[in-house]
């Protein structure tokens, strides 16, 4: 690896590993998750982490690389987390504020990988790819923050109100 | 686990864990950097993070806690990608790169976590705990920041700069 744009596609191959993992994590915290709004943003998010897989190939297509290649280890760790979440027997209330916090560092961690990505693409002189970049981005953005109210104003009352000493 | 304040307790031992594997990586990070700011800026957080250890014994105390007995899996596949770049052999100016985004992905890690904690623990009605988690997620957000200005004004310039076909 002796270039910028080499250490771009490297890590873009990291986060193409991640999307893919958490593609199949989504499936099963969607199947986990007990409230019907937070099953939905579930969903959603991996409809939408499927087109986000998409537009990664589209930017590995402009850069003449290929995808495949690395598999990301941090996400690996993030899935067993919420994977242990899901096998921990939790009341069905604690179960979905447990699947939130799981899902939000997920969220964080490609907000900190598609923030850095779009920046070096800049940087490379690679409009488009940074343009595909930050328009994921910008979704990883709005889904966290939507957990956030979500967990606000639904997830955590719910499981106040059924925590037996609250 | 039958209440949220036990679900509180026992992501705060996955936090604290998080905290001190990051502590012992963010000195390994500080002797790999090339670029004198970026080893000051990760020698600064280090001692930043020892702080954000004895805060949150304090938070564990206000509880009448053990912090101990969990271990943050996302945490060591976040440092495992760390020392992954470390030990790749990088031209310098693309090991100060890979370093800025390994640590903003850790950076972004514990945003997540001391926000949802911090939510969290003002739903439980405990106040200070929530004032101590609050002050780490301040930290947690500047830290992020100011890589991201560092990578901008300096790190991935440098890089592109010594990029042989930039």
């Amino acid at each position: 690896m002796q270039t910028i744009k080499d250490l771009l596609i490297e890590e873009m191959r990291d986060t193409y590993s991640s999307e893919t993992q958490i593609l199949e994590g989504l499936g099963a915290m969607a199947d986990a998750a007990t409230s019907p709004n937070l099953k939905q943003a579930f969903q959603t998010h991996r409809q939408e982490t499927a087109n986000q897989v998409e537009r990664l190939k589209q930017a590995f297509k402009h850069l003449g690389a290929d995808p495949d290649g690395n598999t990301c280890e941090a996400t690996q760790g993030l899935i067993a987390e919420a994977e242990e979440v899901m096998e921990e027997g939790l009341p069905n209330e604690l179960l979905d504020v447990a699947l939130v916090m799981a899902a939000q560092k997920v969220e964080h961690y490609e907000i900190a990988s598609y923030g850095s990505l779009k920046t070096i693409a800049q940087d490379c002189g690679e409009s488009e790819v940074a343009a595909l970049l930050g328009k994921t981005l910008e979704e990883e953005k709005a889904t966290d923050e939507k957990l956030t109210r979500l967990a606000e104003t639904e997830i955590n009352k719910t499981a106040i109100a059924a925590s037996p000493s609250a």
